[in-house]
């Protein structure tokens, strides 16, 4: 077969965020299959005779069943088309990239994986805070607040989550973060640790609010809809403003 | 006055994973202040009439004082210039951004901070190594190797870091490695957690090696320069190839 697949990272939802990269490889698709999440004007690049074809993964509701995701992707690799896999954020993390590509050996079709802008960096440029402060805050780091049922995963590591001194980004976390909230200030990290809510990052709807773990997790449990993407980050510097 | 800072991330140094929004402030740049890891072709995205000053921060080299480069930022935008800041990587991490805001912000200059791709995520897309799994990997963590001095800082929280389960980054960490990887092995962590070390990446020279903490220590402590850029990941992903 000589069909190929790119899976591309569609960066947080600003089209300028896309890489040179990212927009070269829409440019040349035959298909793009994209969640809903990396949509809307991002599609633009793709050229005018290309097939877009949604996916699913859409945050709150049901995706689309990964063994279907898979069989398209092979069949529109097999029908020799240029295929782009658009994955919101980085295509790297959380976004069950492995189980795709292992798809795609099993058919031995070729791949590349092509990363981009991760949604926790763009939530802190635009708020203005800083990820790393030297001397005092060294350790960043990613955890997914939801497990494949859309419940907080059970075995995480709370020590390493409640550090004060590491900046800590949630992704798909807006449902739970309510219990993970609690599991934060039960392994001793403090109720008004800093906290910054950031939705619909790079779109008109843009919403950022800085509050800490104890009022965001009262907040977020008082919520209704989860259907909006949003990066949670928390320890010492959600806090400042540059 | 009304210049105005863009602090651009440049990516690893592959100039294709500059962001569209990136490559465009480049292009609008009177003066692009680059550290010595965002250069190469990196700077060809600017126009040809702009002033392209080198300020230092090699790998493995002491820095141009911050002071002297908070500085000149602050003289080229009070000259109404727009100045690019690139910094190598993401802008927010790891790279003393704050410390150049913050003399922005005294001298009333206004400001943008754009991110980038961070050097972790290239990594394990060149190697095709996964950052996360559902249900075994759910933490990604990124962590500096070195303090100002260049050693290993003393107050990493090395339980988290120890964590076979989390894949974590370390970033500048070429020359500290054998001392991290010591304290990890001291918290627990088995001396064959596999390992992988990208240098250079999307540059000529790029070399990546899969191997184990234990045996990455050793040959880096038998290494003796330590000019190139590299990142080391290390975790149960790490060994894995996708």
């Amino acid at each position: 077969m000589s069909g190929f697949v790119s899976f591309v990272s569609a960066g947080p939802g600003d089209p300028e965020l896309l890489t040179l990269k990212a927009a070269a490889r829409l440019r040349a698709a035959d298909v793009v299959l994209y969640d809903d999440l990396a949509s809307g004007a991002i599609l633009d690049y793709a050229r005018a005779g290309a097939n877009l074809v949604a996916v699913g993964k859409r945050v709150g509701r049901p995706s689309a069943k990964q063994e279907h995701l898979n069989r398209l992707l092979i069949d529109c690799a097999a029908a020799n088309a240029r295929v782009v896999r658009l994955k919101s954020g980085d295509a790297g993390i959380f976004g069950r990239l492995e189980e795709e590509i292992e798809a795609l050996r099993a058919a031995r079709i070729d791949y590349e994986i092509i990363p981009g802008v991760t949604s926790a960096y763009v939530a802190a440029a635009r708020a203005s805070i800083p990820l790393t402060r030297r001397r005092t805050s060294r350790r960043v780091q990613f955890v997914t607040g939801a497990d494949v049922t859309g419940r907080l995963p059970a075995n995480l590591n709370w020590a390493a989550l409640a550090d004060p001194e590491s900046t800590t980004a949630v992704y798909m976390g807006k449902r739970t973060f309510p219990a993970l909230a609690a599991k934060l200030i039960e392994h001793g990290m403090a109720p008004d640790t800093p906290a910054l809510f950031a939705e619909s990052l790079g779109r008109a709807e843009e919403r950022i609010v800085r509050t800490t773990i104890a009022q965001l997790a009262e907040q977020l449990a008082q919520a209704t809809a989860a259907t909006t993407a949003a990066v949670i980050l928390f320890g010492a510097l959600a806090g400042e403003t540059l």
